[in-house]
């Protein structure tokens, strides 16, 4: 089955949530090139991952709905007809959940709930993969992290996230609605909301290389992270989609080489041929939901499912920089530029 | 100070969520007797375990305060002068999370977040003891379960209480609202709810005995699980709102017997002198959740804090016991019959 996780798309019907977003517009791509009818379903909260330039050259061959996941009726609708529901909506800044924690918690944890109860009473027959995030790990014991470590999240972001990921587990587990969940580590690549830089670190890094602007690294940026290539991390959720082992589990979804910020945004800037690194002291709001360096095992999910990460990082780079210079002004306009100093 | 732990609450000003329930009213009893200025906060709710009988004996010395915890500008106003909050409010049905999930979540998990919110923008000098519940760790590895073990809740009561648990550490280390977890296992003894079966099966299995009926047992009656006396329980709250060595801590709040549902319920027959043990198929809603043997290690609590649990199961049954003979029409009354069937 894993051999043809690809020709399993054929022809099936398919929803992303976060469906005009960074991860799920890309995902949108492969599956539409793989012959499934896809279905796009996107708040287009302004301010979010939401771009319709996202699916320039395939706007003719997927369905776009405008909806926001909180409204029950709208999802119960949406998902009857579907054998596959990618769920990738979501709220992805931690420092606004410390400013509105009621918001995220809306949109990360009781959003989740309205999918799968929409599920539950309209298609058992569906499977989803969530969106989880390395981030209900918070500050790790030991490194690599595996999917054996506490769940210990560090700002209400990952609390919510966790709860989300939990209702997956549990919708399997009590109501057959067959769910697993991929916790991403650092996703980056073209089609990345760079307007601001509340939406992961990297993606603003890439802007203000391509800007020649200094590039600001908290403390001594000895940091490490582990990234993942957005086109590996939609393959990533093809194969969970099409594999019935992954049900009612939780897997790493991360890349094989930790680079320290100091290293990346070297390597960043050498692709770039632009931007240069600068060194600040830590805000004091950051600092307190720092969790100093991460990078995951995500073996279990190569083992489970025969993934692995094809792009290295220096060509992801070099790719996605390619992207945003051709295509700079649809992700940073005049109009949003108010945003960036929030 | 763990000796001085009970003289700290002399004329110190404390509130209890959920302070007309089971285990929030025996600790207002403990709390009035040393001499703490005791603010109960009820939201009464019907079916649920607030009970106005729970503070026969004191009401003339504790304030009561009828409020939810959902409702944000209450709760700002309610904990503006206290030095402890001992957060126990919930609901607490498993059955009734998978029936109505976005209730629970409301109450277990949104609540949560309006009683952090109300400190951190009213009280920042608060302490709060969260009643979390050792649901959150799902089937167990391995027994005994300690604190080390993963967190995966097998229902949606058991995820709303891992993000609520989760929010009081997030608001700990992010905002200083210093706050700590006591996951409790089987807590049982006076007071407890026993109008229906949904609020823990031993005050059930209680009223049975009491009332001389069958006490059916699912399945073979093997699996394990262990009790703790309600001022066991109690006593724990008061140690870890004194400690701020428990701060930012979760901690397992356990008894020393584990007992299988065969030996309790033979043990209850024998101490009331009435009802009897009958052996029934499993529900397939009930097998659905149901976690196996469960036992806690307390050991990091025991050390951190001092506390013991001192009443075995055969005399805390026997007081109980004794408690609901005495006042059975306080805690079971016809108009709340036709919920039992529920």
């Amino acid at each position: 089955m894993i051999v043809d996780y690809r020709e399993f798309y054929r022809g099936r019907k398919v929803m992303i949530t976060g469906g005009l977003g960074f991860i799920g517009s890309n995902l949108g791509r492969q599956l539409v090139d793989l012959g499934a009818d896809v279905l796009l379903v996107d708040s287009l909260i302004p301010d979010y991952g939401g771009n319709l330039f996202n699916i320039d050259g395939i706007a003719d061959r997927v369905h776009v709905n405008v909806a926001d996941i909180r409204q029950p009726s709208t999802m119960n609708y949406l998902v009857r007809d579907r054998a596959v529901i990618f769920n990738l909506a979501g709220q992805v800044s931690h420092i606004d959940s410390m400013r509105d924690p009621y918001t995220d918690l809306e949109i990360n944890c009781r959003s989740q709930l309205t999918v799968l109860e929409a599920c539950r009473n309209n298609n058992t027959e569906v499977k989803v993969v969530f969106a989880g995030t390395r981030q209900v790990y918070g500050r790790p014991d030991s490194l690599p992290v595996d999917e054996g470590h506490l769940v210990r999240p560090t700002d209400v972001n990952g609390v919510n996230k966790a709860a989300g990921e939990y209702y997956h587990l549990v919708y399997n587990n009590v109501f057959g609605v067959r769910a697993c969940s991929l916790r991403l580590t650092n996703v980056y690549g073209p089609r990345q909301l760079i307007k601001h830089s509340r939406q992961g670190f990297i993606g603003w890094f890439i802007r203000l290389a391509i800007e020649d602007k200094p590039i600001q690294i908290f403390g001594d940026g000895s940091q490490l992270r582990d990234f993942v290539y957005v086109d590996d991390a939609a393959d990533a959720f093809l194969r969970a989609g099409a594999s019935d082992t992954c049900n009612g589990e939780v897997f790493n979804v991360g890349g094989d080489e930790p680079l320290s910020h100091r290293e990346l945004t070297t390597l960043l800037v050498e692709v770039a041929g632009s931007g240069r690194v600068e060194y600040v002291e830590w805000p004091p709001e950051k600092k307190a939901i720092d969790i100093g360096s991460f990078y995951a095992d995500s073996a279990k999910f190569k083992r489970t499912t025969g993934w692995s990460a094809t792009v290295s990082v220096r060509d992801g780079l070099r790719r996605t920089i390619a992207f945003y210079r051709q295509h700079f002004d649809r992700y940073v306009d005049a109009a949003a530029r108010p945003a960036e100093q929030v």
